[in-house]
């Protein structure tokens, strides 16, 4: 048939910062016979897409799809649409990605002021307040909810609130919270947001969901002037997703409708209920490496469910423990980023990669590896 | 099982502009189990995926690798890594995606001279020779092989030697053509191209295969500026690729692994023989629609095979046919874009699209329709 080695040995289980593991059902539409960017049928995928995705980011936005590119193309997206240069902004640090905000925001000619936390902990609310008090003409607040280089979990709400007191937009990274733990955009005041579809919401990556409230929209439709990347462009983009459908780029067709499968099934299971799993298998994950001696990295109180770090035990060696979990099992868990690469691990337990059987069986596969 | 209406009544045969019908061997890859970005496996596949699309390209060029995006994001990767704010340059329009390059150049700061040409023909090499005289220290030359709006043939290699003679680099759309058509990278002179899976390629949407020169890799190695977009940059999205495998986004392996198969299915079928194939299956549609009263709109000589542009008859309506088309047979042609809409349509025949078969129930169903 074909000179290629592939198939695997075995299907990997993905318990790493994603990808994730991806039900049957949702493959199954992955290799379905494509069909045409125009195709009536594909509109109505694209619509109940849309309306299923405001529902797990609980807004009512109308500007809510699916860009074509990973979770860093929706980055890219939301502050190449918001920012014009000179824009003064103010972004919170406490990990690897919210120094790409800071990357991406700098080349788009924004003045950024950053706010750096430790990682492995929070960022004080009272360091943005500071620093957006001392700006003029604040444009834009930009915090990651959860940090997948660290595992913490950002509390959102005091930042929307300051982001409120200064009339600023409030950015939120949502790619490793959006599906396994509450993102709840309008509640919380969030005016643009972005994900990928690999981690806690169940399909392949390709794709970047991303929503913008109306006041994001209408800063975005006063620009003086045009996005610099065409290709990210949210009102070409979004005149193809809603009203005449106008022809922005060939839409990747399965993505798209296997990234709305998964937003069915969490649908069907329920977000309160998906929330509750992402909990329970973590906490089960959490306790069993701890009678390994292997223990959490993040902050007490601020750790999230769906991305465990861990501190690697001293005297385990990092590359031939993932090493064998990969060989041996099938089993990926993540190294460290950066200034923590060979310190932690970082372990996903995200949409359907969240389950007790994966937990178990990682655990039961390092008992025997680190002994 | 789910609220979702597909499957749909019946597969598409897609004969449109893109995406292509697909190999149900490439569908089998695009719906296993997904695996990691840092998988060895995973790596195992892109490099051969480079190595083969190298041949399809006709090059030789280390930087030679599949973008996160669709084709459109392979015009602005390409534009924006050897492009700066200021930089001129001479971009050959003889339809609508040479109106995009323009486009996408200006929002990047760049000067463009713009040398149209009628829609339905080719662009004059000494139109852009001219250009090219009258500007001071010109950058790039750009021009589309594969016109999708017009179904036009641009003859390369006169604008290869002019890009020579005034030291540009020279950048190529090869979004309907790489596959399909010769695009010999090297043996042209061709620094920069792109191209889009969806097409002539054989496997769905979602990626952009890109190739740049060592010339273009060393114009870029010496920006003055950074690349605008993060997402797009190419030494990121190469450090990656090659070598140490840094962490740049997390790319969809499913979309990958399948493309690499639908490049193994080209090898082993062969380029020339697949240029043969499109040439054959276009002529014979070209000769059943002559029968039908529809004859090419595309100047005669620089017709592609791929993308067979032909004139609507009078009397016949544009939407109706094509919806019944769609609806009794579900078969998809596309229709005319900006000022050519309702004029053509536009009838792909590229990839796995491209065979008798398909053609022959097309000329059946339209024999039918338009009477």
């Amino acid at each position: 048939m074909s000179d290629n080695k592939l198939p695997l040995p075995f299907p990997r289980i993905l318990l790493g910062p994603g990808p994730s593991s991806v039900s049957p059902r949702v493959l199954e539409v992955m290799g379905r016979a494509p069909i045409g960017y125009l195709d009536p049928e594909l509109f109505e995928g694209l619509a109940d897409l849309q309306s299923k995705l405001r529902m797990v980011y609980g807004t009512a936005n109308s500007t809510t799809l699916a860009m074509t590119g990973t979770g860093m193309a929706g980055m890219e997206t939301c502050l190449a649409n918001l920012l014009e240069p000179g824009d003064a902004v103010v972004i919170g640090v406490h990990g690897f990605f919210g120094g790409r905000m800071v990357e991406i925001a700098e080349r788009l000619g924004a003045k950024v002021t950053r706010i750096d936390a430790e990682w492995g902990k929070t960022i004080d609310p009272e360091a943005i307040r500071t620093a957006a008090s001392a700006t003029s003409d604040l444009k834009l607040i930009g915090v990651v909810h959860a940090e997948t280089s660290t595992g913490v979990r950002q509390p959102l709400e005091p930042i929307a609130e300051i982001a409120k007191e200064f009339n600023a937009l409030f950015l939120v990274d949502a790619v490793t919270s959006l599906g396994g733990i509450p993102v709840e955009v309008d509640k919380i005041g969030i005016d643009a947001s972005y994900s990928g579809t690999q981690k806690c919401m169940g399909a392949p990556p390709g794709l970047s969901p991303v929503t913008f409230s109306d006041r994001a929209m209408s800063v975005f439709a006063n620009r003086k002037t045009k996005v610099q990347s065409w290709y990210f462009d949210i009102g070409l983009v979004n005149n193809y997703w809603s009203g005449d459908h106008m022809y922005h780029h060939t839409v990747p067709g399965n993505l798209l409708l296997a990234f709305r499968e998964s937003l069915s099934m969490i649908g069907e299971e329920g977000l309160d209920a998906r929330f509750v799993r992402h909990e329970t298998v973590s906490a089960r994950l959490i306790e069993g490496l701890g009678e390994l001696g292997v223990h959490p990295f993040a902050e007490e109180g601020y750790r999230l469910p769906t991305l465990n770090s861990v501190i690697i035990p001293d005297g385990v060696d990092d590359l031939s423990v993932r090493k064998e979990l990969l060989t041996k099992y099938g089993l990926e868990i993540g190294g460290g980023l950066g200034p923590l690469k060979g310190k932690i691990w970082r372990i996903g337990t995200m949409g359907e990669s969240a389950s007790i059987r994966n937990v178990d069986l990682l655990l039961a596969a390092l008992r025997k590896i680190i002994k």
